[in-house]
């Protein structure tokens, strides 16, 4: 239900990525520019792409980063992206996408886990919780942790 | 006011550190396992350090680092830690660092900066959002971006 991507699911993966921001109107450089890029970050391990298959279908990806963390010995695990195209979505290719995301993390030696998600995004929400993420400034009671961009482009 | 963090800082940023988790109630491994990983990531450039100085003090510190992004041909610059000592707070070190942030981006080439706070971090929030960070999922209307973790340790 979810294999690694390969140099031959670049075209797919950039595909994804591309409907993926026009869903949410987020700007996107289009699949010429985005597919290089996967394309390189696949081969030197920048980005990790985990795909969901259906039969011969990709349903659905993930995209993965390590940081090093100053906290602990082993980097921590970054959702970059996480779809599904929208026709398959409510069928489990998430949650099998998630356990792939924590596979990874483990082969790697990850001390960690992070991911953004948007506040009424209530499924993708409910689905992070349920695999032991929180939302919580460590420590601190009640407080939120949230997450700030600033774009130059 | 600000300036670059050499390996010979590199105990008294470790000892920051450590006080910030301590004032935060995270854990924290202490300053003997810290010190080590600061000066490796410092010479690796895997993490940036710059230094708030008052004289010869040192009174807080930006760790900063950079992810390659699958929307731009630059990283992203994130802001790991941003800290000022207690009794120096409410002076500008904080907005001077942050200046440091930005300068250190551009000169990276970096096409954007990303940072997670606390809902409750009132005064934090408010420097943040005066320097243009905004707390939304792209795109989308009135949703506000969520940050989650979960971890192994």
């Amino acid at each position: 239900m979810v294999r690694a991507a390969t140099a031959e699911d670049t075209p797919v993966i950039a595909g994804m990525l591309h409907e993926f921001n026009l869903e949410f109107a987020d700007p996107s450089p289009g699949v010429a520019v985005i597919e290089p890029r996967v394309r390189d970050f696949l081969e030197r391990e920048i980005k990790f792409f985990r795909l969901a298959v259906d039969g011969e279908d990709v349903v659905g990806f993930a995209q993965i980063s390590f940081h090093a963390s100053i906290w602990s010995d082993g980097p921590l695990g970054f959702l970059d992206e996480l779809y599904v195209i929208p026709d398959r979505r409510g069928s489990g290719f998430g949650r099998a996408l998630m356990a792939s995301f924590f596979d990874l993390a483990q082969e790697r030696g990850a001390s960690g886990l992070e991911l953004t998600t948007g506040e009424d995004d209530v499924a993708a929400r409910r689905l992070y919780e349920s695999l032991g993420f929180v939302n919580q400034i460590e420590g601190a009671e009640n407080s939120r942790s949230l997450f700030y961009e600033l774009s130059f482009e």
